[in-house]
């Protein structure tokens, strides 16, 4: 029983390490769509969508059937609820990466502002969070899902002063207003998937230790 | 057995309304700001959003707990899955409401456009979105549920149309630009409500007869 059960959360682990690398191949195409200044990988982006929306639904059912099955308990019991609440941060996820497509297209229509070199870090940033957070899901590392706590700030600080630079750009020529606001939007979006990774690694050191770290000293959000 | 199953399930219930009844008046206070050109709401905004991730942490614990003491199957299992989910809606929707009240602040310091009465009737609508899926769910009333979801696309083309005119004003007087955002932010905000409320109305389809409903023919999201 329990080595069927173990098989069975094995299943699950696998499961969201494959919806998860669908959602860094997704950031990743959206991102460099906007350095590369090309649309080529938007398709791609759009049909990594649809497949993680499928991979949410197939996992929460397999879930809501190991519990039935099995019954976990402790350990067991947390791991399949933070893998739950994981699909929904991984479609997030998804639907950021399309956000940011959409946004890089509307971008790429309009007056350039020599802002992508900037929004490309912040856009490697969010992806070594994104990256990390899984990585800690599959090790079971908790000291690395701690550390991607720690980021959560940095990512917040430079959203703020990219909004800054391109709000100051916008006043100044009112034909960057367009290519300004979807830059805008991208940096929030590359926020929330910042957001996104940190939930994760909650939820790794949840189902490890069972220590609920979400909203400890918490300050309110300012992202969409 | 069954019998304090069904007062543990109950109890879940109650504690999901208290926690979507907060939400309710976050959203409110938030939204009324923006009509009344007042700050005077935000404190209390804050202090709800912390106790409403208060709740989502206890929520969540309580529907653990009971899981292993009560291994629930089927339909009460399905509840107690959908509660977690809607936990985590909830409290994205508090931070919602906190990042409105934010932009509302920003728009407050800025040049006003007069484009509040129409964010605030989009507000209205969200609001309505928000109260229609809690009462699906308190009523257990599958039908009103599915109403709600028919109403995310209007919630859309409303945003849509909003951004639209703004940016145009945007472009015409720079002294706007900021004002401008401040409300292209606040719709968009309101449009994420919107999309909360039906992943909402989602669960409570889902808990009731157990159909996923989430994803059947989706449209790529164009929100952050």
């Amino acid at each position: 029983m329990n080595r069927q059960l173990d098989l069975a959360l094995d299943g699950i682990r696998k499961r969201l390490l494959e919806m998860g690398t669908a959602v860094e191949q997704s950031v990743e195409d959206a991102t460099q769509a906007l350095l590369v200044r090309s649309v080529d990988g938007f398709e791609r982006v759009r049909e990594t969508e649809t497949k993680i929306n499928r991979l949410q639904v197939e996992i929460d059912q397999e879930c809501v059937e190991l519990i039935a099955q099995y019954t976990p308990v402790a350990r067991d019991l947390r791991l399949v609820i933070a893998a739950i609440k994981m699909t929904m941060d991984l479609e997030r996820m998804g639907d950021q990466a399309m956000n940011i497509t959409h946004c890089v297209k509307d971008y790429l229509k309009e007056t350039p502002i020599d802002l992508s070199l900037r929004l490309s870090a912040m856009a490697l940033t969010c992806r070594r969070m994104i990256a990390d957070s899984l990585d800690s899901f599959l090790r079971r590392d908790e000291s690395l899902a701690r550390k991607v706590l720690l980021r959560d700030d940095e990512v917040d600080s430079e959203r703020d002063a990219i909004v800054k630079e391109l709000l100051e750009i916008m006043r100044k020529d009112s034909s960057k207003v367009s290519s300004g606001l979807a830059l805008i939007l991208i940096a929030r979006n590359l926020e929330r998937l910042g957001d996104h990774a940190t939930n994760i690694a909650e939820d790794v050191i949840y189902a490890s230790s069972g220590e609920d770290v979400r909203h400890v000293g918490a300050k309110p959000s300012e992202t969409e």
